[in-house]
């Protein structure tokens, strides 16, 4: 049965998974779980589906309409499947999508060219991998709410008798108006979660993601940054994890508080048009330059509808817009184009 | 002086230009233009002013609320430029842009590749390229006026001693609603331009446009199609610039009738609601996979505000929307998936 507890990293109480509290029954079957517990893919798929579970209900603890989370649980015929939970048309949240995936099959070949250009040694031939994660955007309503985006992800891959592995992930915020504290209490719950594994990661993190979400052609960064790392393979595979447990615990603290603070403040028609005009800017990011988004798309049997999830429910597009020097507007702008450090550096 | 009539191609007055009546002066310094006017690229360049002048005011004529093109002239450090002309947040047209440009410089190596993969044979090193081309998107408000599209231009590459020239371009139409009458009209006019020229045109740039403007994660074309086609290089430079001038001088008339049939007819917010949806296609089309947009942001000094220029003012994500079978939402999504012939094809 699916229905209960269950103990699968040992005996400590704590340690413990109600599985029961997920958005749905795992994507790999039970049985196979539990054979292989100890199993990095295990506990991959387990972290994720948690970390889903625990976000769907904090945001559904702020909607104020009552609207819940739909969960669509799909399989892909090539391996594996996915759950996607979408809330649409809520009063505090506009679009809220948290998505899980673990999947597996052999690698497409934009996605080894895509590895390979990013140094990872790779055979030729049928490269058989498995690939889990949760990845979420939540563009609320009221614009002095950011829109949160995180996603993370675990990989392997095999090439003959050798297997590599790696973690990937990280955590932005794209705000519509500037607002320090906010600001500063994300960057702050990040640096928070990636001090605690090494002293290093916050400081290559952020600027890895300032670096990542930029859009060349408006010369302008996504949002205000947040952390980004991809091909993590050190120290070794139950630390990597531990951190990126330690991330994808931080979403919720960094992020609630801003929505909470918010969700209920006057804004004018001005202020709105001025979000849909940011969310054209995020459509152009996600669909134009996101590696994620084009690796879906190049997936064979790649659930589009999942990956599309990521797009607003309402952007616009002007043409030769600019805000006014000096507007709150325009301060946004100015971070956009010079990203900032938000907390002292290390 | 820009301003009065020149005869730049021989003494007929039906032949002269009459300058004053472009949308501005044109990119390229008159006195260039006069003492080439034999080139195919002053041709070119007078064709596409005169194309787009006369497709601006034929829109402004079906304008109702007096709203008007404004006028961009711009200049790109690398050579050459053009001239973007937007009409925005109009009565009758919610968006639309004609833009044309007269560029040159060397060619990227983004777009050597892509016209290495076509099949073009090009060598390495610097290769000394001129670009000119009109290229419009119009966004109707009313959604059961189609959205246009289309695009002329013509090409020469430099490669050593050797300068090879090809036109290439297309007219395509995307409705919200299908209408047979205005699918005939409209592929009619398109095939009795073709027709002048050569009687298997058509069929052959028929089946390009439908192939070309898919959506492959969506099983779904953009539109209904009309004419793409790319690499014309035959019979010879005139023959093959006089059929590029005659689909150009065929979107009036396979357009404006449509505008004029529709454009007051009522619709409710269901129906503008399946139209920002349909326009969210649009935008996944043009940022992911269109060439013409990839190229264009690829091209240093590429002016971004007038790429960007094609995208609906407003569009719409809806989380797995899908219309009840047998509505009229249904019926286009039909002929999206399964392009059908409109006219006899010979």
């Amino acid at each position: 049965t699916l229905i209960g507890s269950i103990a699968l990293f040992g005996k400590k109480s704590s340690d413990e998974i109600n599985i029961s509290e997920f958005m749905a029954s795992p994507v790999t079957p039970m049985k196979q779980l539990v054979a292989n517990s100890e199993d990095m893919k295990t506990r991959m798929e387990l972290l994720i589906l948690k970390i889903q579970a625990d976000f769907c209900k904090a945001l559904e603890k702020e909607e104020t309409g009552g609207h819940k989370f739909i969960v669509d649980k799909w399989q892909r015929s090539e391996g594996g499947g996915g759950i996607t939970c979408v809330l649409q048309d809520g009063e505090v949240f506009e679009k809220a999508g948290v998505n899980i995936s673990v999947v597996s099959g052999h690698l497409p070949q934009g996605a080894v060219l895509q590895m390979k250009s990013r140094g990872k040694q790779l055979g030729t031939g049928q490269l058989p991998f498995f690939a889990a994660g949760v990845s979420a955007v939540i563009h609320p309503r009221n614009p002095f709410v950011p829109t949160i985006h995180f996603n993370y992800r675990y990989f392997e891959v095999k090439d003959g008798e050798n297997t590599q592995w790696w973690f990937g992930g990280g955590t932005d915020l794209t705000p519509y108006y500037l607002n320090n504290e906010d600001a500063i209490h994300f960057h702050k719950a990040l640096k928070e979660a990636c001090d605690q594994h090494d002293k290093t990661y916050y400081t290559r993190f952020k600027k890895w993601c300032d670096d990542y979400f930029n859009i060349p052609h408006r010369g302008e960064r996504r949002g205000i940054g947040g952390i980004f790392f991809d091909d993590l393979d050190t120290p070794n595979q139950t630390e990597a994890y531990n951190f990126v447990s330690s991330c994808a615990h931080a979403v919720i603290p960094s992020y609630i508080p801003l929505v909470q603070r918010h969700k209920n403040e006057h804004y004018d028609d001005s202020a709105r048009q001025w979000q849909l005009l940011r969310r054209g800017r995020y459509v152009e990011f996600n669909l134009v330059y996101d590696r994620g988004t084009k690796f879906g798309l190049q997936t064979p049997g790649a659930r589009y509808e999942s990956i599309m999830m990521s797009l607003p429910l309402h952007a616009k597009w002007e043409y030769m817009h600019e805000p006014t020097e000096d507007s709150k507007e325009y301060k946004l702008t100015q971070v956009l184009k010079h990203p900032k450090d938000w907390v002292p550096l290390n």
